[in-house]
């Protein structure tokens, strides 16, 4: 996975189905990714659901990544549970680990992590949750993708003291605030509704490094990789039409 | 950990508290073992117990195994969980690459890996179950931990497969049947009672690997490993006075 | 709910939802049936889930059932647990009793008990079994709805120990064996494949308590409800063929 | 239970074993209390434990509480988990529906509830939270037990909203502040150290009503009930004094 901006990756939640209960197409959204952040069990996921979704990265040469999250199966990982900060460095090793020895079975590796939910709100709202998070994935010598903003240059230098490199993740349909954060999912105009206006963000962020924000000015905003959803065939579809103008305009 | 029949290990339950609730008296037990059994959040443990006890066995230099289960938190694995085999090796996997992982974050290991409870039991009851084990274990490159009997062969044999060792364990506490197996615990003098008894037998296995069986018969039983118990201070005491023993005599 | 054999009604699993995960289409076959088995979270289904089926089963007037199984989420309780006749006693009595708690919150209650999956199939295996659910369900003094063959007066005779009635449900769908038994899944036509041969069946049983068998033997099977699934849309057609068939010839 | 204040009962949490672990030592502790708060299986218990708790209760005449809690078996339910009010409502209405059910399995039932750690704090340190609780409470007309402070008329006109009557706890141990708070745990002098002091405190409650906070002021803190907490040989004696002193000097 390289690390220069000259190309934005695409990266996707995948594996979140869990026993017998299904989500997602992974099937068909994963030949329009590069990366697939699959679930390790403690929000969705099965040491049997994590096996098959490391079988279709590998199918479709698709980089995997460690996507583990707070203890909450009922609450899909999005309710924030106050644990300390060695728990959740723990609580990630082990289920970062639990993936890796899942690739290995199947002659890959984890590529980078990704957490998840609450867990990923936390690290990006409290720097000694972040540490923790970091602190976690350095054992794996693998990058850790966190939200890009107008801080990069804060998270990178705690990042650093681990030896952690830094992937950054802007959304394609997310509206942005001038301060580069965003637009809360609360409030109207949240989520960019026209397919138009989402590709316009992505070719921006892949030409310019740069956002249209809420307010009509241009801010930078630097990237790595465009987070994408596919739990629908209209977002599929999206998918495929961002993937297309990546292609075509977008290096 | 050497594989010679030279010197018996003793190997002991680990890191089985779980939250709040405290179970074992670890830290009493450790110096006189070599091999520490750590439960990986199954049927006991949790990342932060997991994360414990592998620094108090990194501070008694003993060896590192993993002690997988079904999932059972309540039932302390010793509840059979009907579980197709695919699902028993990536569930064995997803929690011996945990414990690596928490390993590997205090630069140390796995040795090898001892399945708990049921799963134990399954796995010398039924062959398909014994190599859904077998083919987990072996992508960690570390032996296997079974029970030994008279069917010590059929099992290398197995695991030969595989190219995954085997370290037989004896009972130090346990009467053996003509068979090699255990008198089952429902009946009366399936647990030895007296030290005496029990060091006679410990003696017997290291010396001559054979045990005096219910009906009086002496029989070979080739073990690597004994298996001992520290809930309280009486097998505390006992395990010492098998230490003392295993060096003076046992060799 | 009549305990009459005049009316076939029927039952159908309901509320398995669980967390973020949907399964079912629970809002589109409940105008077709009479009776909702309502899974209490230890299969599927959590405290919110429960609430809005209850909810629903109250909008279309039909009676709700505890669908209790053992805890098993990732299997959906589907596996079978080696547990002991109490602990079914008590884990049964919990998960009744916290679904009765979230009906009477909506001003309605249970009518009867149905046990779930690996439960059920546990439950007509093992009469020690069945005696330690029965002793459950004589708590709430409803009925406990259980599989019709040849043995009904069996179960009768244990039930009436403990003064609880009994549902004897019969399946639309599954081809019968002469001694009254289901044709196991494994076996081809083990599952009636057309919609005649299926409303044959369900009228021959709502007429006259029989079915055909695979040898082509009728034999008496006294049901007073029959189990049908909504899983997807060919399959609620069914249910509104099976129900139209049951109003106009089945009384 | 009476709600007048002429006699301070006893509560102290109970059933906070877990399978195969063990806490507490409920038997010891039991005859010198008035009221056993059961955990529910959310932070601790299972329905066997339960089932074994409400026995010990009925043997020692004591009223039983249902403790329910976050879902939360790994942090013993201390950590608060940001739910949504509606999903807390029918968390709690599951948790004390399925301990009456085994209450009434017993012949006995449920006298109050009494929510347990984080859920405790959340409930008192915000009023939406407060309300989820009491709404579910209502179902089963039965007090609420709630932290005695200077708000007691505050919570008391919402409870009453709900016709829920409220229970009113103070703590024997802790020292207060000016404010009728509890000093925090992680102050000096947060928990009273000497057996005198504590004597002294809840003389002061039964007798007067009143405490001696840390500057020295005295202030009123009515009380109905005092939490005891019985882990250990030291703290069982001191619930026997206590218990003691309120007999003879308390009403």
């Amino acid at each position: 996975m390289p690390l220069n901006k000259q190309q934005l990756t695409l990266n996707c939640d995948m594996g979140e189905s869990f026993g017998a209960w299904k989500m997602g197409a992974d099937d068909k959204v994963i030949p329009y990714i590069d990366m697939a952040n699959i679930a390790c069990g403690f929000h969705a996921s099965d040491p049997h659901v994590m096996h098959d979704t490391i079988a279709l990265a590998n199918q479709n040469d698709v980089e995997i990544g460690a996507h583990p999250s707070y203890p909450d199966l009922q609450g899909f990982g999005r309710r924030s549970i106050k644990m300390n900060n060695d728990d959740i460095t723990n609580m990630i090793i082990y289920q970062v680990g639990a993936l890796q020895a899942l690739c290995r079975a199947q002659y890959t590796d984890i590529g980078y992590v990704k957490p998840h939910g609450a867990l990923y709100n936390d690290m990006m709202m409290n720097d000694s949750v972040f540490r923790a998070v970091v602190k976690a994935v350095a054992l794996f010598k693998v990058p850790l993708m966190i939200l890009a903003s107008q801080e990069n240059d804060k998270y990178l230098e705690i990042a650093d003291d681990f030896d952690v490199p830094l992937l950054f993740e802007a959304f394609a349909d997310r509206l942005y605030q001038d301060d580069g954060l965003l637009t809360p999912r609360g409030q109207p105009n949240a989520v960019l509704s026209s397919e138009h206006a989402i590709l316009e963000q992505v070719k921006m962020l892949a030409e310019s490094g740069r956002v249209k924000t809420a307010s009509g000015k241009y801010i930078l905003l630097e990237a790595d990789t465009i987070c994408v959803h596919g739990d629908n065939d209209d977002a599929i579809a999206l998918i495929q039409s961002i993937r297309r103008n990546l292609y075509t305009g977008g290096s």
